[in-house]
């Protein structure tokens, strides 16, 4: 049984990964052809011929309909087989299924279950994204072997990173600073602020602090799989309070995990800031920052997995600093109970059950 | 449950990949060692001594005899131990399987099932083989991950030559043309002629054709793993009937399976033409273009493998082109089925069914 | 179910393969982070921690204790934690594996099971490691893709010498020569005396032997996993008797297997010898023959191990030089009966099975 919720919006990829050519992508374990039809606008469909299996984006584009490679069955962006070789009359069950796309700010998100129920109004966004007071910067795709349930819980945990990131993101002085957790509607949100401290090697290259600073780290997770994570710093002398902190030196990094199968995730991340927004410079080396913090976190989160994948003696300990993490959990665990419902109830041999 | 018939002669290997030396080949799943006898002729045997398992390929050749690298246990061209270093006594069971082999036009075949039943009058053999009129030029040994079923059904399917191989052996022209199909005796046949079109590839470079030609192909599939595809060209004007078409430019592509593993399959291919039969050098330019179509082949095969080996969603759709594969899989169920059945029948666990 | 004793010392590392870093070895499937304390004196424990499953060799140390590298627990080397970052109170199961561990004569010993039955006095020992008549060298870690049970049946099988080894440790006069086996207390011990021959390569290049010598191979098989390997030669005139063969050229060859998991061992050899003693290139030379004779082992085992984990059509046969292996079997499956008899005794879910 996957842990997959499969009723909502996941990055597929970044607009810039996606063009005229069939591309394969893979997305909850399923297999996806993407590409942009002549409209500009992206296509999704299930990558498999029903005939003999080959993956469509081994065959070709013609238009906007997609031919398989083997015996040239022919199928456009609906689904649809419009062609079959050989043969006059189209089967029924002559389909693939194609998936609800929404696209903007650079991202293309895709809809992996029901497809009625995909709501283009329910796509994550946020206000900084198309203000001209913040720049937004597009990162990597960093693909980590590692269950995206264990990257989400390092998304809402911010004490992990004294010890993964000492000489990037934190050091040794809030080891022992304690987390506040809450929900926020759909939000789990995990924070502390480390008053009056040296500013951390992230601000000293990028924010240009001499003196004590106040920091903060805000992590906002969203299920199942977006993560914001607001984090800055400003100078002690100038006492700001928690709901000021767009005074100071402020960046939002996202985290738009994609799992790919049960032991490999991809993370897209991205950030927004409000600081030296028209230096392009500032930006490459805020990434180059970034990669070096984020390669620190994929080296545990693979360790993490692999011991996942053995016998395991013990239970798992739960410790103060877990709260995030353990609300994570249920919240995706209510979701698959969910949809198992659901399947139940909609799958037809399992009708007497609601006869009366 | 394999789906190896076992009962049927299958290719070992080419005769010149068989010497003195002990080589290993893997065949239905099962290892065994191949050498030249003193006298010329090919041996074959299990390939496992059964004391402690040692492959007996990595001991060595005494005479005829073949001795084990690990405590020296020594066997027979029969199977049957010969020798057991510090014992004077050679117990029953010290034996292992040999297995029956024809060698003839430099091609080793092998029986794999009940050795009993193995008729050398039943080796696959074709008249052009011996006859001065044809050149027969032995080609490559093609490793398809891929189970043989569907290497065999490609080689039954003359309508994906316009998709796969449309620079090669097929070309646009030939999408709609349907294909016939029928069985003659153990064969299945499955043929299409392309009336008056321009000429493919294949027959622009080796057949020296400047207008319009007709062009056919009849796919000859003997299970388990035999294929013989006579395929040719001729001028429109001409206006060749079906029969007489050894009056065109006519070539038999032979191609014998030997199922590996259920995800590995050797095409041994050759081919025997009617032209340019004293030119060596035709020979050579038809193996490259034979290696650029198969590899065409090749990958389409593979991918459709690793298909088949992910969860299936949606039962596969056939479609009119299926006809000759359908026959071919519904044959080999039926083959699958008697053994099983005289399995049965043989074992003496289950004598009391037959008692009376 | 393992095939693996864990009440017994085994071989964890040389000496020389552990130092002040955490360093991470796998003993009967488990990982253990090995590292010099302050004093010298080696620490072992369980390597993950319990809250996340990191394994504590990715984290650091602190003094005498072990940071893990995600969230910063620590313990100290009984495998109690000692700090948990973000909260005063330690919780009673966070805890991790502490192993006991032997150390002399350059090798470290560790105990895998209850821990309350190591006792450091069954440690293997030999009055040779301190006699100053006799020169120990410590040789390699051989790893070797094969269940430990394999290596140990070629460690107690004189047999095999004459058909792995013809150029290096045996011949072919000594075929035929049977192989006599006894128990000696906790030792299987199978020996043959080879009289009156060639001296072999070994002995040509280390003993200078030139005329005929008595060659002799005693093979000592301790339960689970140490064997000694007594052989020597001595010029034949001198009519050695069985219990006078130090008087010749000597050689204790030590092996200590390590199951690392089913099919992986690891092999650390050494030797002792009582010629040559204060020459060192005498030990060079006598690694290096060694090493060309453990690889074909090497060879033998890992071929063995492969063919084992295939499908077995017949049930292994057993012959005369098999006595040795099949009473070592017996006594393993003995200690895992036992080991499997007491772990359900000492359950308390199973308490009723011994009330009255």
């Amino acid at each position: 049984m996957t842990q997959f919720v499969r009723n909502a919006w996941y990055v597929a990829a970044w607009s810039t990964e996606i063009d005229d050519e069939l591309r394969r992508f893979t997305i909850l374990g399923d297999h996806v052809v993407m590409f942009r039809k002549t409209d500009g606008t992206v296509a999704a469909l299930e990558d498999r011929c029903p005939h003999r299996l080959l993956p469509l984006s081994r065959g070709k584009r013609v238009g906007d309909t997609v031919q398989c490679g083997y015996h040239g069955l022919t199928f456009d962006c609906s689904g649809a087989c419009v062609r079959v070789p050989g043969q006059a009359n189209l089967p029924k069950s002559a389909r693939v299924d194609a998936f609800p796309i929404v696209e903007n700010h650079g991202i293309v998100w895709i809809w992996m279950g029901d497809p009625t129920r995909a709501d283009p109004e329910t796509v994550f966004d946020m206000p900084e994204f198309s203000d001209p007071n913040w720049a937004v910067h597009h990162g990597d795709a960093l693909h980590l072997e590692s269950h995206y349930l264990n990257v989400a819980e390092n998304l809402v945990d911010p004490a992990h990173v004294s010890f993964v990131h000492p000489t990037t993101l934190g050091n040794a002085a809030s080891e022992n600073v304690p987390v506040h957790v809450q929900t926020e509607g759909e939000a789990i949100v995990a924070w502390r602020w480390i008053r009056d401290g040296e500013p951390i090697g992230f601000f000293k290259a990028f924010g240009g602090f001499t003196g004590n600073v106040d920091r903060w780290h805000y992590y906002y997770l969203y299920t199942p799989c977006t993560a914001v994570i607001d984090f800055g710093s400003i100078e002690t002398e100038r006492q700001c309070r928690e709901e000021d902190r767009g005074d100071g030196v402020r960046i939002f990094a996202l985290h738009f995990m994609t799992p790919v199968t049960e032991t490999h995730t991809i993370d897209r991340w991205m950030h927004i800031r409000n600081a030296a927004i028209d230096d392009p410079e500032a930006a490459t080396r805020m990434d180059a920052m970034f990669r070096t913090a984020f390669a620190e976190d994929k080296a545990i989160l693979e360790a993490v997995q692999s011991e996942e994948l053995r016998p395991q003696k013990r239970r798992p300990l739960r410790i103060a600093i877990d709260r995030g993490p353990l609300v994570y959990r249920k919240r995706i665990n209510d979701l698959l109970e969910l949809e198992r419902t659901e399947d139940i109830a909609s799958d037809p041999s399992m009708a007497i059950i609601y006869h009366d």
